[in-house]
């Protein structure tokens, strides 16, 4: 097997951490930052090294902050009565650029998977029912994934909420705007027609 | 737009210098090392920082090294007559792991683009000339890239060693092995219909 020496594997290895990144791939970015961008790499390091050692969770919601309190926790503005809960903060950045919703977040940072050893505890389900105690929640949003897992981990969050007599919602299901029927699977299709809306 | 602080927001911008990685990729890097992965990415900000600092280019052949004379330039045992000029690292090691050549090499780290300014000081070649006279070479071998840009490279070079009476050779181009004829490019039948060989 040839080899550029132990620092260049090293650093090729390193890479392999990324999400969807293969050998290849990560010879390819090894070679591009030590050839062509030594600047890019420099900063890169040093924004991994800052993020490392800056980026806590929210005390309160669990989404990356700086802050122990997140920006969105803090900001007085928002409305204090609505919960929405997902899975992973890019979903928080999503339903922020998708919608015009006000409310908080709770991020779980998964969903329930028993097989996987991701329990209750893990999920930061003590902390929620906490809050379910002490903040003034009228309505909780539950918008984990539509998949069997996130349904699952919906279902169980409901339940609490409901125990603490908190209105609980979840995101609609049905056709995706500008899908074709033709082409839609049938389980989405079968939740579409017996959901159907009047007009 | 939705933000999740600059820290963060550096970090995600950071990613996009590795090549391929849009916005949404480098969003996806950025959660996954942080909620999922931070003896990684704590690994490869060091791997990064180790890399940057200690490789260099062979003062040789211009290839990515540790030392100042690459394990290959330093290697007695290999054929110091055979030359063989490619475009990048990376051709390096395909060739060692593809063939048995047992010579040395000489990384271009690009190819002649006067248009994007890249002439032949960016390409080393002043130092190749330097060593096609002070070296004992018999053979150059011209292993640049099949395409218009490589093809020119390789051109140039050739003039450039038969000048000092050194035998310039090429790859061999022709039908790529598991091929079907029907869907090869024409240029590629037409160069090995041409180039064909008595069996």
């Amino acid at each position: 097997m040839a080899s550029l020496g132990p620092t260049i594997e090293q650093l090729i290895e390193a890479f392999r951490c990324l999400p969807g990144v293969g050998p290849k791939s990560a010879q390819r970015m090894t070679f591009h930052l030590l050839e062509r961008n030594r600047e890019g790499g420099q900063r890169l390091s040093h924004a991994l090294e800052q993020a490392l050692s800056k980026i806590q969770h929210c005390e309160r919601c669990r989404i990356l902050s700086e802050t122990s309190l997140c920006q969105r926790c803090s900001d007085d503005t928002r409305e204090r009565g609505l919960m929405c809960i997902v899975e992973h903060p890019s979903d928080v950045l999503a339903i922020e650029q998708a919608t015009h919703y006000k409310g908080l977040y709770f991020v779980l940072s998964g969903h329930l998977s028993p097989l996987d050893g991701i329990g209750p505890d893990a999920l930061g389900i003590p902390q929620l029912i906490k809050l379910f105690e002490q903040e003034p929640i009228s309505e909780v949003i539950l918008a984990t994934n539509p998949t069997v897992e996130g349904e699952a981990t919906a279902h169980y969050i409901s339940q609490l909420a409901q125990a603490k007599s908190i209105k609980t919602t979840r995101l609609a299901h049905g056709i995706p705007l500008g899908g074709e029927l033709e082409y839609i699977d049938s389980g989405t299709l079968s939740r579409a027609f017996s959901g159907r809306e009047s007009v």
